[in-house]
């Protein structure tokens, strides 16, 4: 079955690396017979904050407004405003959703980072119950494609900036992960910026390579939910006796070096 | 001598918990002497995306628009949009920063994110030459102060969230350490949400008797620039060969549960 794709693209000029790493995505994904879609949420000057303005007619409690609950609320009732409702189903009808940004401050930008909080509402992304490895997302997939300014050095376990899997951690287990999405390993163009007019061509290239087998790769791995308590939200005791080689939200191998875990440290085999 | 502090305070309602905090902070350190300017991100409409507008005149390349370079440049020139440089300037004056914020998505709020990428512009509040313990403001202090939905046990290193300071990295480390900031400890209020009001009274009245020695606070520890090599910004090997029982960049005891390191693991000893 053709599979559908969005790209969250998130940079201010068509004429950026970034632009040609999302260009060489649409390129190779419809060439292989998929239907993709972007955002380009610079060009849309799509808005970042989250305000009571999202929310079509009164709020519940404009007082003590609370974003969470009454973003909840507006999608349970339909009055959420119209650019988070297309997003959302444009979001709903994707098999698998790519972030292309460069990387600001450790982290995506604040358009992008307006994009999560507005879009993936409570209720339409994830529930109390509905979370995690139980995620509303959970047969879809989801990835992070990105430009550093550092150098992959840096960002080594002894690098100045510490191990790129900590970085990563609260967007691929926080809010990818969080919603179900099976989390594909990240895309990471180094310092393209400050590299060679044929290394930002052989960057593209390998990327160009990974997109081909892009849909068929293996999901990083995660605890499963039910490997944690239901109250305290805590790694069960017999799991953690359980020995595990398996190192969990992490990438391992060819895009960054040696890995330092966060929750591999904890030798479950759940 | 008295001193300056900024809060940068981004939630929407005036009646919330998260300003409550603030208006703890502004009334005990008002109390000490302290002189305390606050930034209203919603109130102001602060503008959170990162674009060409934060430039006054034409840019210099509106082609292959870079905003790492362009803000830069526009900083040098003294042609930053006038928001930008308001809050620098409130930045400039003040001895200690303090962001108060609801956690969204493990992170911070888009305003907020948008306050980071557009106010700590390269060149303002850092250079190449001039970071983490080198960084422009390493005479400062900041600190995060926050709200989770959350409970602590989740943010655990055994909790299905992973541990707090694997979290907090990307802030501590990548945003305030680097800028040369002396991070204080961050203040949570866990799930102040789903508290009773009681714990909601007694979570704000240990933040006001923090407060009354916050100044004095000894800050968290990083490994000082000058232990990695100039180069790729490896750790030294020397300096890999010592040992220390330090943790760098983490909060141990009260706040948090035993934390996982990011670059504790590495016992250096510089």
């Amino acid at each position: 079955m053709a599979k559908k794709v969005l790209i969250v693209f998130a940079h201010q000029s068509s004429g950026s690396f970034n632009a040609a790493a999302k260009n060489a995505a649409v390129e190779v994904l419809t060439a292989q017979g998929c239907t993709v879609e972007v955002s380009e949420l610079y060009a849309m000057s799509f808005k970042a904050t989250a305000t009571a303005e999202d929310i079509k007619g009164d709020v519940k409690n404009a007082e003590n407004f609370c974003y969470l609950e009454e973003s909840k609320l507006a999608w349970e009732q339909g009055k959420l405003s119209d650019d988070i409702t297309k997003e959302q189903t444009k979001l709903t009808e994707a098999d698998l959703i790519i972030f292309q940004f460069p990387m600001y401050w450790f982290s995506v930008p604040a358009i992008l980072k307006g994009w999560i909080d507005r879009v993936l509402t409570n209720g339409f992304a994830f529930s109390k119950e509905k979370r995690y490895s139980q995620g509303i997302f959970k047969d879809k997939k989801a990835m992070l494609s990105f430009t550093t300014g550092s150098l992959e050095s840096m960002f080594s376990p002894t690098g100045i900036n510490g191990d790129m899997n900590v970085t990563l951690w609260p967007l691929q287990n926080g809010i990818l992960h969080y919603c179900g999405f099976q989390v594909l390993a990240p895309q990471i163009f180094w310092a393209p910026s400050s590299a060679a007019a044929e290394d930002r061509k052989s960057m593209l290239d390998s990327w160009r390579t990974r997109l081909q087998g892009l849909l068929e790769e293996k999901p990083l791995s995660f605890i499963p939910l039910d490997c944690f308590d239901e109250k305290a939200f805590q790694l069960k005791p017999d799991v953690h006796e359980k020995h595990s080689s398996q190192e969990f939200g992490l990438t391992v191998g060819i895009h960054l070096n040696k890995p330092l875990p966060p929750h591999s440290q904890m030798k479950a085999g759940c």
